[in-house]
């Protein structure tokens, strides 16, 4: 129950990365047949991903993971607009994944200037506070589609239309609007038209498909800098020989969770709220981190009084459940409690005490009951 | 023929890393058994090959290919040591792969100053250039271990001397000094030790391994800034989920390469030469570029004049040969010439004449036969 940390690979995307990790292993930069076949499958896989999201094959940057998509939007943005006079701001919020996060720290190191928004008891950000955040230097608001430890799915249309209207009102080309989807790819409409965004980042890893495949939406027009310098490859915005397989791989995956996202919702959601409101009826003072509402299907996040969650994490191991008690991220993993439940309402008590069970494909409903009758009675 | 662009992926390799793509999948940072465990495997896979190069385990770092690899050595060293008023230099080759010219171009345009070293006629950097060029300011020197084009493989123990000697002299810590060692993997000596490099990229594409992967050595002691920021993997250095199944790959590939090395060398050494004294002797004025002596064992480039090399490739492509006219960098194939063969002599002629084939462990001697009859009915 683990599942926004990795996904296993679909065997549906296995099937179609090993011709081209075992026969089709041209360059696709090569002259001859083969790499000429290689670079139309990549280019016929970047059309496939963008009519699932919506956008042009031209708007496609394939990466190594979301963290490199996240870091070429953060510092590709920065990198274009620095100038000698020009100090170039930010606004994100304080519960982005650390890949935002620690861009902007070292976007702050190198002269930037960065806003932190607040979020709500519920973890949302909130559009005043967005509205107030605008200045004349922001060139760039990132806010996270779902957030990874909470399942809060931040009102991303609305964020979208403030940073338009600010944009048209400032009569230039920006602010951006970059979201992080890595989370949300599995389970939300991810059409870039309908939501507004300029930037989306998407992550392989988390949508059953190869790990070390990310990819980055950014919209016709947007100016951006690229952070790996080499070979030219993606429009010179992303060097380093394809990787042809993983490409491949990746959109077979988003193919599949485009495709299979409603149905998969509805079954998550009823298993999620399940064990919800089992968990929360049995285990005294126990509540729920983050909406029940606007919240990611598959998430289930708990405080619990006075545990460790490090140390339940350890405890349901043993009793051969895999769950998680913040993110995955060694660096946050070190400070042993949750950067995201802190936020909500300074809770650091909580942030200290909560577990993260995370459903996916696999998940069926004999294992989401074996956890809520396990819980209660280790709690 | 142009195993030099790009290699399949042996057997072996993928018979290690598809438990990893299909049923070890756990984020390596996770607390539970699966994590632990696949923490556990990164960790063997890279103790593997620090034991192959003779370094030591924290002295590895996993990124996404030799182009990453590239990028943090050089971008690490720089931003590490950019300060108000210290402006670093670094001292490197004009026929360095783009991943190492372009991220020059770049450093040069944030502050940083950047020798560019000529070679000789057979592609040779000369070791009174070296000297000549080493300043108080200069933070880096890198220099490719073999040539990606034309084979010729650089004296890295004696340039490796000669920084060292400066570095003792200054009694600085700087400067450090870098090889590219992608091509020279398969066939030459990676002994960090004995070579006496303070960082030596490794790209898995290369080297009949997962491509999406590569490695950067950086010996005890050197400081480096990340290129990447997120959740703080690779002890800070490279943020993003490890690749598991592309990690545990690359360290059998690199196995099995060290291993297999003397011998494959020897074998891919005489169909070379075979290749090469065939060609000059058949073909009129055709003559090699680079070293036949220090030259890796799987490379052929040969001029012949008054042809076209782009054209010769598209050619040989349609009676069964694929081999390339340059390196199989799409930004430098727009420009249809070899800037490295061209650095020879300021050989323009041939630079737009020549072609490269570059043999691997599938290339039989009936294939040479092939090609090298078939040759010069074309020219």
């Amino acid at each position: 129950m683990d599942y926004a940390s990795i996904t296993p690979v679909r065997k549906e995307v296995m099937s179609v990365m090993e011709p081209f990790l075992k026969e089709f292993f041209a360059n696709p930069s090569a002259l001859y047949k083969e790499g000429v076949d290689n670079k139309t499958a990549i280019e016929k896989a970047r059309e496939e991903i963008a009519l699932d999201i919506n956008g042009r094959p031209g708007e496609i940057i394939f990466t190594a993971s979301g963290t490199e998509s996240n870091n070429l939007a953060l510092f590709g943005i920065f990198n274009f607009f620095k100038k000698d006079k020009f100090v170039p701001h930010i606004v994100t919020s304080v519960i982005e994944h650390p890949a935002i996060l620690e861009v902007c720290k070292e976007i702050e190191k190198l002269g930037g200037e960065v806003t932190y928004l607040p979020v709500d008891s519920q973890g949302f950000v909130l559009i005043s506070d967005i509205k107030k955040s605008l200045r004349k230097n922001t060139v760039l608001v990132s806010i996270m589609y779902a957030n990874n430890e909470i399942g809060t799915i931040q009102p991303i249309r609305e964020i979208a239309k403030t940073v338009r209207a600010f944009r048209k009102s400032s009569s230039n080309i920006y602010p951006y609007f970059h979201t992080d989807a890595s989370q949300a790819a599995n389970y939300l409409n991810l059409n870039v038209a309908e939501l507004g965004v300029d930037m989306m980042t998407l992550d392989g890893g988390k949508i059953y498909g190869p790990r070390g495949v990310g990819v980055l939406f950014f919209k016709k027009g947007v100016s951006l800098a690229p952070v790996l310098h080499g070979g030219g490859q993606e429009g010179g915005l992303r060097s380093g020989t394809e990787n042809i397989s993983g490409i491949i791989g990746f959109a077979k995956a988003l193919g599949l969770a485009v495709s299979e996202r409603e149905k998969e919702s509805a079954r998550l959601i009823a298993l999620r709220n399940y064990f919800i409101s089992s968990v929360l009826e049995k285990i005294p003072n126990s509540s729920l981190n983050g909406s029940l509402e606007d919240r990611l299907p598959n998430n289930i996040n708990i405080c619990i009084p006075n545990i460790s969650g490090e140390f339940a994490v350890i405890k349901l191991d043993s009793l051969g459940v895999a769950c998680s008690s913040s993110s995955s991220c060694r660096a946050i993993s070190e400070n042993s409690f949750s950067y995201v439940v802190e936020a909500l309402n300074n809770n650091r008590k909580c942030a200290e005490s909560s577990l993260r069970f995370t459903l996916g494909r696999n998940t069926k409903k004999a294992d989401v009951g074996k956890v809520v009758n396990l819980l209660p009675r280790l709690f």
